[in-house]
């Protein structure tokens, strides 16, 4: 590395600032490790695209997301950690302390680093989008389906995501609509089937070959409908000029996106931290000591980046908490083995 | 079991009250599984013996143990889970619904069961205890070590848990001591080592054939100084009219027990859940989707009961989310049966 870019050696650097990266910053700083956190693009994570955090353990009355991440991040800084702006772009792994290196060409070194720098939802780009996620508009049935119940609700999707968030959706919907690009799901037969059942029973509806194109409504009152473009050969986005492809509106008080996540993970590319096929890192898990840990010694794991499956602000703060207390444990033993193994004397690196 | 004592059918019963609990009745209650909480004989588990949790994430200034836990129980109840006072005795797992036997005597039947029934601290029982537990006494050195910056600490133990919070409270003591009954400590070599390295820096000082008798002092004002009992051959307390056996005082700042937890999961005996040797209840783990599991199904375990490595408050609340939302695909799942296999006809029973 060029010695312009080296910023400073940390004992522990933790990419992200969403709820497992402060979590475990919070865990982090108490026991001394003086935690530096990078924000990434996408500061305070997932949790800040949720108005109202309902289920987060603690706050019988609810809490904004951005409120309870900057709780957090208070609490953090408090105990002596440090949160900065960056994205990290790469880890060197083959040698100790780690290296990181920033998108803008900055370079720390590590101890111990721990990947919480989580997933973000795949949205559609189209109008309305940026004012209403949040507002009506969201990307988790879990966190918010809730809110809207006996509501019309539109999920948007076709895979296993879209089928499961459909169906729990129907706990709360007055009836839950479905809309996909195809003619055909792409979901396991399991949730096809199971949202099947609930199609004859009146609880979904589908709109196949069906695609949303703009949302209509205010951060004030929510979502109120949204515009469609059919064709019968599904893709209509793409046929917008066909003469079959037909336009309209459709009433709804909450649209969902379940067209999947994807896991920032790509700076842990040549580390050996193993990936699963969709890019989420895999921790060791299991019981006991070290759950969060990676397959490199020193790289830990916490939050969305690993967890594809639960995606709570509770279990990511959680898992993040793991994770700060298996990197302590990790750099307590360095330091023990740096006491152990005293600097090579000068005189041997003359031969 | 006989009619009187039959209370109810229940979809999902949690047993324990502390943070796992109320955080899946949370959980539960938004699924529409309306849980049946059983504080059990601690209710609010163990973090009601903390005085002010720093280190819950979301609560920048902290919160008291109790405060958390009653913010907790209101959040589940607004959402309908039903708290209720109740030890349970048993669990009848051979046929479906669960069967679940109270001290009391009062039985009720339930399609699932989270056993988030913790562990508790043991205890010397000694005078000052009650009065001081939580004002300068502690059960848990992560949980409440950063309180006493440049106090003298005693440690209470000699096995692996109490040289791992010796350690780690070197990070705030001016001085750590350990009292030990014995001569020898039962801990790890890897653990004494670490010890004995930090007793050669000073930083630990080894109190051994001694036990504590009292401890003075007033939640006003935390903890003054302990009695403690000496004896060249151990086991002081058993030998107190023997001459060699010499009673002092000893001024400290913060007393921490560190001579075990006791899983409380006695009541799932005989269901086929698996327990360690030690008792603790046997998650499934790993990664996805039901790591709550226990090898009985139907029957989900989170927080101490399960976790005997970071017992924190965060963690226990995050693996409680998990299994409400295990437990949930599991009633799923299970409704979806029923209405796919009709009653047995009136008639077939007449045969």
């Amino acid at each position: 590395m060029s010695e312009d870019a080296f910023v400073e050696h940390r004992k522990l650097i933790i990419a992200g600032s969403g709820i497992s990266g402060l979590s475990a910053a919070i865990y982090a700083a108490r026991s001394n490790n003086e935690p530096l956190v990078f924000e990434g693009d996408e500061p305070g994570g997932q949790l800040t695209l949720t108005t109202e955090v309902d289920n987060y353990p603690g706050f019988p009355e609810g809490i904004s997301g951005p409120e309870l991440i900057q709780n957090m991040k208070t609490q953090a800084e408090r105990f002596g950690a440090e949160v900065d702006h960056g994205i990290v772009e790469s880890v060197e792994a083959d040698e100790r302390p780690f290296t990181v290196t920033m998108k803008n060409g900055d370079v720390y070194t590590a101890d111990a680093i721990i990947a919480a720098s989580g997933a973000s939802a795949r949205t559609l780009g189209i109008p309305g989008e940026d004012d209403l996620m949040g507002y009506g508009l969201s990307t988790c049935a879990t966190c918010d389906g809730a809110f809207f119940r006996d509501e019309k609700i539109l999920v948007v999707g076709g895979g296993d995501a879209a089928m499961e968030e459909a169906n729990f959706l129907t706990k709360f919907a007055s009836t839950v609509y479905i809309a996909h690009r195809r003619e055909e799901f792409r979901a396991e037969d399991y949730w096809i089937d199971r949202v099947m059942e609930k199609v004859d029973d009146g609880e979904i509806e589908l709109l196949l070959n069906t695609e949303v194109t703009e949302l209509h409504g205010s951060p004030e009152e929510g979502v109120d409908h949204v515009t469609m473009v059919r064709h019968p050969d599904g893709h209509p986005t793409d046929k917008l000029d066909d003469p079959e492809t037909e336009t309209f509106d459709f009433d709804c008080g909450a649209v969902f996106y379940a067209i999947g996540h994807t896991p920032n993970a790509d700076y842990l590319e040549g580390t050996g931290v193993e990936r699963d096929a969709d890019g989420y890192v895999v921790a060791k898990g299991g019981k006991g000591a070290n759950q969060t840990a990676t397959d490199v010694p020193g790289i830990f794991a916490a939050g969305d980046v690993v967890d594809f499956h639960y995606q709570q602000a509770a279990t990511a703060g959680g898992d993040g908490v793991k994770a700060a207390l298996d990197a302590d444990d990790y750099l307590e033993e360095l330091e023990r083995e740096e006491r152990a193994e005293p600097e090579p004397a000068a005189a041997e690196s003359d031969d």
